[in-house]
């Protein structure tokens, strides 16, 4: 298992083009929210859009528009009962999240299916939070597993895998992830991630995140990394350390880290990381 | 009487578990918030939020949802006309808080009595503004006394205990709380606490505190420290230290401080007091 | 005429009683905010609140609700349709202002109605804005004159007082002061008092401050000055004197100054003239 | 073609006159923002705000509204569908803004019609966004083409202009400019200003800038810039290179620079180039 380090940042977070447009960083499309983890979308989408995505697009509830704009006029919203609107929507996407505070309705489960059945095979679909435990009872299949992206706390993990909290081991995890064949992140205080040729574990997180919201934030990163870095694998290593790094900067001052917090030092680390990696090819 | 201290928070504030998640540090429910005193919630949520608690739920009119999550989406909402869903959420809490805002129509009423019955005998209840005033009126019984918390000013005290406020002595309100056998913080300028065991005072709060709202904000952080820290009556004691700590601090740079100020330098000072233990320890 | 300086900010914003409640401070009842101008009144309770006023209510369109406790949730609400509310919320007020945002429907004209028939003997009321044109186009009586202040700008002192722009002249401007027989606050680059016993002038002002919200900003101000100190004339002075420092201050650093930044920096400008005027007497 | 320098920000930017008050710096309305698109409107207001312009009407979706009033109680706000009153609005405006999240629908539509045909002489009137591929589609006539500006990045000025992007070179550019009459603001990484008397290159931009909500926040300032200075050729040339200026100082720091943080350092810029104007004359 390899260890992530700052070494995973500057290899992905490299100067942008110069001759660039918001297209240039992709279109991601976040799908959760409802009447009651509405908050859990909108965290997720200030990650995606500081994160760097060229353009963020939030399908929710109608309920939770105004506030997601109130914080972020920068997204794009639609009322996620408009299906035939989010047919076309997801086509023009680069990268589709689903599941921050999706919940595990039958419209919930409607919107993860028509996800599914509707990707792409050059889509990126990261899998987050109600969506794995939709999934799980529901054994649907991945059109393009190599595609995926699961993002499991150690509970969701268990409904996904089967192993029990105390089973789950490097070794069976990594033989649930070769079954599914979808990249998994299992969140705990020393995030794991799995694809289907190495295993990385994280070596940084603070008690001071473990608040609601902070899986829905990293959620959003991963998705704006998705969308604009060309090396997936790399791009999610990335996110992943970055979300703990400023977290545990963060915290030395913090005794809580809101996960918003995260998301507003989103650009100042990440132009920290742009900047090591020219510093270092200069010498 | 025992006058509160520094001392009092770094008893309370101490470096978190490292292997640790948002269940870690407690599950809080608050509930309040009519159509005219919404703000009042969501005061506590936020000081709820910041203080530290893992997972905050809000409980109000649906009117406030919006406002709330742009300012905090870090908490989840509940329409508080749903009953049935709020018996559910009140089963998963470790702390409820009822009051601010809640208004004193036959809903609020019932609300209050649906939390009174519903309690579990490991769950802390705080009981706040309007639902001091309720439990008074209608003269409810407390399942678990022990467990539950009272947040009056003097004229809810006067109603609660039937005490006139210049009858408000040390040991006529000792004897109220005998009776009622829960804690009573009774808020002025000098905050007393009474507990069956003691009887605590506050030497700190600054007249720059005296605006709409900063009772609200006590209440969410006395919610907030419950769902977290084991010792409850230091707990406590903790939160009305540090609200009126943060208070007198911002006051010397400003002629009013605002509640949500207190909020938004929890997490910081909460660090400084957690350092401070860190410090003595390694002498 | 007398010119305003700093000398009238620290006869009146002094420490306050260390023995004090946010009743102790005030009583405010803001009242305006149509479905198009919610803005203006939601700007002039940010000024009051941020002034220091005990308690402050918000009588607007439920339209302007959520907006204004997104971000101000120290404040009250209350919907203006239903009046039978406000006037037990009146019968509250130690200050009514009237105005900002209010419109010149009936609607707008009957809140205004209502105001002036139940202001009480001791009751401070401001008529500001729209309120101003109302009350000049309904020919409507003061019940207690003295305890009213007018805030008109040029053209709404002309719909009020009959003096044309190039006719607003000391001299006739005192006369019609003297019939009306409120104070008169005739803001201009240069901002004007009239009371039935004295004229002062504001040397401050600038062309950063130009911006539409400013004098709703000032409305809100004059309401929280007057709620919370006891020489309302003086306390006037020092509102409209203290709105053009803060602006002068932030204009030498921004083009424009908008109106909530005015109130934002309030609580720090306050602290620094109580600190002035300890100082003095120390010496 | 001449390229823009911080020469064109000192030529506009001068000291506002003393005796002015916000009728002074114009007034703006801005028409835009649907039930997806809404935050597109919202930025175009905060960077018309920001820029100093004395008064700015909002029209847009009241879906809208309240969020636009959380982030903005700065501006007022008309519901889109109220033609009657946009009318009346309309009369009363400097500059119009219209096209930020307008939509393609026949309502959308009605809108920019109405808006051409009610065009006033003196008007100046910014096109931008979708109202740029609705006029394009439609074949609309401009009543005065000197006073109007179009807004397009490439792919709208290629359906405005018939150009494909590959034949967008400046003498191409400069020949349609000639036909429509109308001023073209031609976005890209390095944006391009043709008028009938010039062209300007913008020699500044950077990729931290490609993110959504660019666009709407330079059409914004325009907007603010047109209501406010006299000379409109330079005001659109000092737009232009201050949103790219701010932009690439913010971008030495931030990896992505969010539309919303140009419009929030706007007065601090605009005071600095004032100074310089200042300065420069003293010698």
């Amino acid at each position: 298992m390899q260890g992530l380090s700052q070494k995973n940042l500057s290899a992905v977070i490299r100067s942008r083009p110069k001759n660039s447009h918001k297209g240039t960083f992709g279109r991601a499309v976040l799908i959760g929210g409802n009447e009651t983890y509405g908050g859990a979308i909108m965290m997720s989408a200030e990650a995606c859009v500081k994160a760097g995505c060229g353009l963020t697009s939030v399908v929710t509830a109608e309920k939770n528009h105004t506030a997601l704009h109130a914080r972020l006029p920068e997204a794009m919203v639609l009322d996620w009962t408009l299906t035939h609107r989010l047919t076309d929507l997801l086509d023009t996407a680069d990268v589709i999240l689903i599941g921050p505070g999706l919940g595990l309705t039958s419209h919930s489960q409607q919107l993860l299916a028509l996800v599914l059945q509707q990707q792409k095979p050059e889509q990126r679909l990261v899998i987050d939070g109600s969506a794995i435990t939709l999934f799980a009872q529901h054994h649907y299949a991945l059109k393009y597993p190599k595609q995926v992206v699961f993002t499991p706390h150690q509970m969701e993990w268990e409904r996904l895998s089967g192993l029990k909290i105390d089973n789950q081991t490097v070794t069976q995890n990594q033989a649930v992830q070769r079954q599914i064949g979808a990249t998994v992140i299992l969140k705990s205080h020393r995030t794991e991630i799995y694809t289907s040729n190495a295993q990385f574990k994280n070596p940084l997180g603070t008690p001071a995140m473990a608040t609601g919201g902070m899986g829905d934030t990293l959620a959003g990163m991963i998705a704006g990394f998705l969308a604009q870095f060309d090396d997936k694998e790399a791009a999610i290593c990335a996110a992943v350390y970055l979300h703990s790094l400023i977290g545990e900067t963060l915290g030395t001052e913090h005794y809580v880290v809101l996960p918003t917090e995260i998301s507003q030092n989103l650009p100042y680390y990440m132009k920290q990381f742009e900047n090591t990696q020219n510093k270092a090819e200069e010498k």
